[in-house]
């Protein structure tokens, strides 16, 4: 391919950028960016497409750095090829509100795909990201019009590959054969707790041939230039399966201590830096020095990327004259936009509609907008069945040759895979053109907590369909039964938790959450039936509460969610005529949304003088920041028809207005009730 | 090994009490143990040791149903062997408070010895059983007494396969060699989306080879008993090795819809029943009959059991003479009891000690009581040197091949496998001789949410060292800063979270982890360094929750956890100096240990009459319980040297003063207040 000196100065100069970032932060990790430094300058001189002065051109390659530890090797690459990323900025590595931050953050920084850090997450965002080319082109692509062709390419550790959420991702990738996927394994031998034969000794290539990937070996990751790129032209050739490219190389490649694990997270010594930049060629007096050859080289790359891109745009442009619906569609989905009047496709229920189960309104929505949202993908982790997640008619995602689908099917078949399943719905997210779903139980997104995480971190739109949502999923029993589900979701930042308590409600929570651009969602569903409420109406349940029923006079107000509201109703009769006791009704579907109301309308929901109670069939943590008093579940389940779960628990109408009258005669002394809307001040955000 | 018919209808037995159970239940899975029942009895009726009459028996080989939803198949045997487990038992199969849930639980039913049913939880467990037994053997086994050799069995089902928990904790047992440990993978071909050629094609055989498994395929799992015997067989002879047995099945054999997943997950129709007890030669019209010839057949095995520990109890009397130490330390260990004294070991500080992190001051606790308590074995997931959780001198848990270690070793390189390590630790603890603990990231003990569950859930003593606990850990940022986390295990019900402000807070969080017998521990432990606190002593820190520092007349209590407990300290000064405000503080380490507090003693820490405001820099859900006001941050942390980020975000003395003003400003008019502890009625446990 013909490589010469400046390629090798280029390399030292991604070693000396990451060790000088690390040595000034005084903290990160320059061993991984030392040693895979080749590889990423092969790849992004000499096979990677990309245009630095738009980011987001939808037909560039996308790489992920899933050893995102290792994120000055990206940073360090950002600036050489002319990202929005400066010299300045790779002094500000790891200082506060600096868009370089200690691993990568896609919502921050110009040219970072994916929030990586978080070990396995990248290898199977990148798995989205490939399944979402695939989808991509196999619905807009015509012949003649390759509009998306691009690979994904995805650097990853001994850390990622030993994390069970790569191994599900990867399982996945191999079975859908995905040629667009690359991942190269930077085999360093080395992680924190020293060399890999402590703990991971597994013949990680015959894994990846297990699962049906096509694999080859680079020996010499440190200096075979030649070796590299025809490591990775061999895998851009295979086309019906995803690579694994082993590529051994020397961790902190150049340092004293290069090798071990000392290199591997913290910065260099004074004395290591010196002789590393005296060997390098570069002056060990100086720091954050470019050589201008080496930005020759990268940005002459660069403008060949922004001469494809124009080209691109001309090939584009050709498109669409001649397919006009499929261009304007690709390029609303990019914006994230829905289509015009798609909400009208919801539907609307009133009280004379029939009791049904809110998992079920769930499929019943699914199954009037996937026409008229295209870009809905989706799928289940093997509860397909049971999650409702799948249209009449629904194409699988498949690869061909399997008679069981195609490409532009748009039903995944997850597998039993939930945290790889989260994070392939961030890479789906993420490439641009599609909304992702995944369904499983409430109880297992906690499988898949840390994907979830990083959707809110990155604020990514992904849809949980989460059924089975309580204790009223009945006799599976407490091993399945969430408790504490709502309270972990609701504690993290921008991720939306619905519970919804009817049909309308179902209508409201997915209206918000397909709308929400910039943040994913969690929708909790029953799996017994539910009644069509009185009082609940769209309007009011994309506010995440309001009053389902009021009542003059009250003297107290029932706050509840999802399958408990319809029992609320029933108490607030036998709480008049039993007790002479007024209740209200609060639903509050979505607590996220609800917070960001104006405190007006909150406390118009949740007034002062008035004491309340919250019912809800699990944890009761977080619950004290709405209401007074709490009836809920703060012990494990049970097993058993769900009636009589319900029963055991006293989530009964007389159960509930046992409480109330409780609580109505516990806070009758207090003088003007303060609503806990008051706050004595305002949260930081 | 000589099969007759007895057999083929001790297993028909199983298959038609699986089927009477799940119809009388109108609930559960009768697919799977229709399909396992010739593996379940070969190896129960051939291989298994067991005393049904003392299922707590040391030596008794282990058996997990990791495909718990199959538990029928579990409580039919435990029924045929004489456990304590009746017909009647059978025929409450998913009904409320039996002790035949919907999937097995520990706690609740003889016999069954980890709580499974999640998938890929119970081979995780299996590996941390077989880790014990090989640990156990190594450290008390002598020259002519084997008194502890016994195997761990699994079954597992494609969906344990599929996920990346059990890919991990396979990974990891194939490192280890672990020769004692079985597994029989029931290959249908079915999950609950249809034919597993959906997502899963895989070649798992080769994949377990990779991870170094022995591997043996029976092809004909529905009747060739022989085969089955004789794999199982193979698999004891091999040592070194864990091994997978490939067991070709059919799906609710017998069945009308056998081989299809019309059987995975519904009871069978009648008639279909019906022509299943006619083929299998029993009555179709009567249900739960056991042949007497088929509870001859078991109870026999049984009694051999029973025979096998009394020849064992005779080994252990002889060992108990022969080894006094070793043989009084087995049965104390088994016991769940600690050494007598053993606490004195735990380190004491006063306020003239240094300032140390808390992840420090928790390895000094592991230095000084490794030695005084022999059952400690424990590791981290790849982050010994930060996480700090292995003491000086320790040996490595490794096969002696490896020379890194022996079996003695009671330190686990976990590998980046922090679900795996979780399930592992519960293994541990559930094997009976160990006090198992597992070290990593507070931000990562997320990633292995669903074994923590199953540690709460089955009331198994582990231990989290969950250090970097905050955005406290700094140029990390926010991908590894916690800020759901804590109210995410909170909100678990019983497992105690611990964050201490100190030393003598650290020493008493370890006092409470070690002697809780039935309830795992995550001990949030800082980056940071935290000064020795006045006023903070164990006695009090055991409490959960304590009076800090008490100052008459005060306006306002400031309530706090871990390292913002030393801020509240300063900003009682800037309180009293700038704006003449009196602050008391409180530290509330555990509010599990805390809530279990007489009321009386709760009111005295957190009286009426007085605001209160919580700092704690994450979410401040669940705060609401204990205070009026809440500081925290609600929002993902920033990548920076800490003490810029603790200042970004105001918390100082200056940012908690500021709000502890606006505290007793917001409350000042309000007469009588009521301590949030005080509450209308109590909750249901």
């Amino acid at each position: 391919m013909g490589f010469s000196d400046v390629d090798t100065l280029a390399i030292n100069t991604i070693r000396v950028l990451a060790v000088d970032a690390t040595f000034h932060a005084n903290s990160g990790h320059p061993g991984a960016p030392m040693g895979m430094a080749p590889v990423a300058h092969v790849l992004f001189n000499k096979f990677m497409k990309f245009n630095p002065k738009n980011p987001k051109w939808l037909n560039r390659d996308r790489f992920v750095l899933s050893n995102g530890h290792g994120c000055m090797l990206q940073y360090a690459l950002l600036h050489l090829y002319g990202y929005a990323l400066s010299i300045d900025d790779l002094k500000a590595f790891r200082h506060v509100d600096s868009i370089t931050p200690g691993h990568p953050e896609a919502h921050d920084t110009p040219g970072i795909e994916v929030t990586t850090g978080p070990l396995g997450q990248g290898i199977s965002n990148a798995v989205g990201l490939a399944i979402a080319q695939a989808h991509t082109a196999a619905t807009f692509n015509k012949p003649g019009f390759d509009v998306v062709d691009n690979y994904t390419y995805s650097f990853l550790g001994d850390g990622c590959l030993q994390e069970g959420i790569s191994s599900e991702a990867c399982s996945l990738a191999g079975h859908l054969q995905l040629g667009n996927l690359i991942a190269v394994w930077d085999d360093n031998h080395i992680t924190i707790d020293g060399d890999t034969n402590v703990s991971f000794t597994e013949d990680v290539i015959k894994r990846y041939e297990a699962y049906g990937w096509h694999t080859v070996t680079v020996e010499k990751g440190d200096d075979d230039l030649e070796g590299i790129a025809a490591a990775i032209k061999k895998c851009q050739e295979i086309k019906d399966k995803p690579s694994l490219i082993q590529l051994k190389t020397t961790i902190g490649f150049g340092s004293k201590q290069e090798g071990t694990h000392g290199v591997h997270g913290s910065p260099l010594k004074a004395d290591d830096i010196k002789q590393l930049k005296t060997k390098f060629g570069f002056n060990p007096e100086q720091s954050f020095v470019v050589p201008q050859e080496v930005y020759d080289l990268c940005h002459k790359v660069a403008a060949e990327g922004a001469a494809k891109e124009e080209e691109w745009n001309a090939l584009f442009a050709k498109y669409g004259e001649q397919y006009k619906t499929e261009a304007a569609d690709l390029i609303r989905r990019q914006k994230g936009d829905l289509p015009e009047g798609w909400e009208k496709a919801l539907p609307l229920y009133t009280p004379a509609d029939p009791a049904v189960a809110s998992r079920k309104l769930s499929e019943n929505i699914i199954n009037k907008i996937y026409e008229v949202l295209p870009e809905l993908v989706g799928g289940s982790a093997d509860l397909t069945g049971s999650n409702l997640t799948r249209w009449k008619g629904a194409v699988d995602f498949q690869p061909p040759s399997t008679g069981l689908g195609d490409y532009s099917g748009r039903y995944i078949r997850f597998g039993v895979r939930e945290h790889g399943m989260g994070a392939i719905l961030n890479g789906l997210a993420a490439y641009g053109t599609i909304l992702p779903y995944g369904g499983t139980f409430l109880n297992f997104v906690s499988y898949a907590a840390g994907a979830v995480r990083l959707s809110a971190l990155s604020q990514i739109r992904a849809i949980w369909v989460a059924t089975h949502d309580s204790i009223g999923l009945g006799e599976d029993g407490p091993t399945h039964q969430p408790i504490e589900t709502l309270a972990h979701f609701r504690a993290l930042p921008n991720c939306m938790v619905w519970r919804p308590a009817d049909g309308n409600e179902t209508s409201a929570a997915y209206y918000v959450a397909l709308t929400s651009k910039h943040t994913p969602s969690i929708i909790a569903l029953s799996r017994q039936n539910l009644p069509q409420l009185e009082g609940s109406v769209i309007d009011k349940g994309i506010k995440g509460g309001y009053v389902l029923h009021e009542q003059e006079g009250a003297d107290v107000t029932l706050v509840s969610t999802g399958s408990e509201v319809c029992i609320c109703v029933d108490a607030v009769k036998e709480l008049a005529e039993k007790h002479n006791i007024k209740a209200r009704v609060v639903s509050i579907p979505c607590f996220e949304v609800f917070d960001a109301q104006p405190k007006d309308y909150r406390l118009s929901v949740l007034p002062d003088g008035i004491p309340s109670l919250s019912v809800e069939v699990m944890s009761t943590m977080g619950w004290e920041r709405y209401t007074h008093e709490q009836f809920g579940l703060n012990r494990f389940g049970a097993s058993g028809a769900y009636l009589d779960v319900y029963k055991k628990f006293e989530f009964t109408p007389e159960g509930i207005a046992k409480r109330a009258v409780a609580t109505v005669n516990f806070w009758k002394d207090v003088p003007n009730i303060r609503s806990p809307i008051n706050r004595a001040f305002e949260q930081i955000i």
